[in-house]
């Protein structure tokens, strides 16, 4: 099994590595990070690079596809070598993901028409003007899409996933060894529950969406 | 402010880019990545590089030292450059900090004789060998060394400190952009809470603790 994670200039850095850090864990699976060339790709914040191993054209056929989100998202979606891999790679994967605003990368490339999906709780609007139908939840599979929230939702995605491919066991294998047992010193994770000062201030500038 | 990252081969991925995703958002600060020499380096799958954008004697006072962990650790702890580096960012730094094995290194370099700490639950006993007192806390402040347990609790850690650097509000505004609102799927993060027969079989080898 050949995992694909895709990087782009602006990408969010915990969108890639959370999901990679579930899902590389899984054994015999081979996992490389691809981009339109290979070498250093660098993220949203500016201060992090990943090293793409691998060139789109080298990795035409994985069976697991993961798209992280990013605020370059938007220009990513326009660019037209990745949304035709982003076609040819979803056409024989077995699943095809996103974290984040990556949804609007596949709903871009054509590939979330009228799903149900999620993203960054900011471009929800954006993922239905692609066609998506955009829902609240953490983590929504629809056949073989599966999309995450923001950015820190694609390590929930990456155990509920690594559980579909690989088994419950083998899912919280991972979980215990990466200690997943998440305790957050605030209850602020989502618009629902963040302090409504903070969810209006950010929606009044959502083109500046981070993540 | 500088944030410095400590890179070394093997390092775990998710141990660096948990905390650098909360960390890196503190308006003002410079987040960098720092090993022995500038450039990739690979993580403990071989299948991620990060690229390091400045050697150790280029960052010699950064106020936050990070240091993650990985299977590797126990050889970077034998590193004469890299516990030199620690002691000296050490004698400047506001906060030093470990995630997951981390702290075996932050230990090595005599860093935390005598102080509470935590590191990933398989290797607690070799913490105290090297002179800490080790606790089952997700995350544990002594003075300004602030240690988080296995890989994904350095999530937690960097939300801890983001809090005492910059205030509950920034801290819940990172919270709420990267969404994080955990909801694994299975209860298996810690050996408490693990299946017996998962725990018992990692508690068997943990030479190959993995993280």
């Amino acid at each position: 099994m050949q995992i694909a994670v895709l990087l782009y200039e602006g990408f969010t850095s915990l969108d890639a590595v959370g999901p990679y850090e579930i899902l590389s864990r899984l054994p015999g699976a081979e996992t490389v990070l691809v981009a339109k060339t290979a070498g250093p790709v660098r993220n949203d914040q500016g201060s992090l690079a990943l090293v793409a191993d691998r060139a789109l054209a080298d990795v035409p056929r994985p069976d697991v596809v993961l798209v992280p989100g990013g605020p370059e998202t938007r220009r990513a979606m326009h660019d037209p070598e990745i949304r035709a891999w982003l076609r040819t790679a979803d056409a024989t994967s077995t699943w095809t993901t996103s974290v984040c605003t990556g949804a609007l990368l596949l709903a871009a490339a054509g590939l979330l028409d009228g799903r149900r999906a999620t993203t960054h709780w900011l471009a929800r609007e954006e993922l239905r003007a692609l066609g998506a139908e955009p829902t609240a939840e953490r983590v929504v599979f629809d056949g073989k899409y599966v999309t995450a929230a923001g950015v820190s939702s694609g390590i929930d995605m990456g155990l509920h996933l690594l559980g579909r491919i690989a088994g419950d066991d083998a899912a919280m294998t991972v979980q215990l060894l990466t200690e997943y047992d998440p305790r957050p010193p605030y209850d602020a994770g989502s618009p629902e529950k963040a302090p409504a000062h903070l969810v209006a201030h950010w929606r009044g500038q959502s083109a500046a969406d981070p993540g």
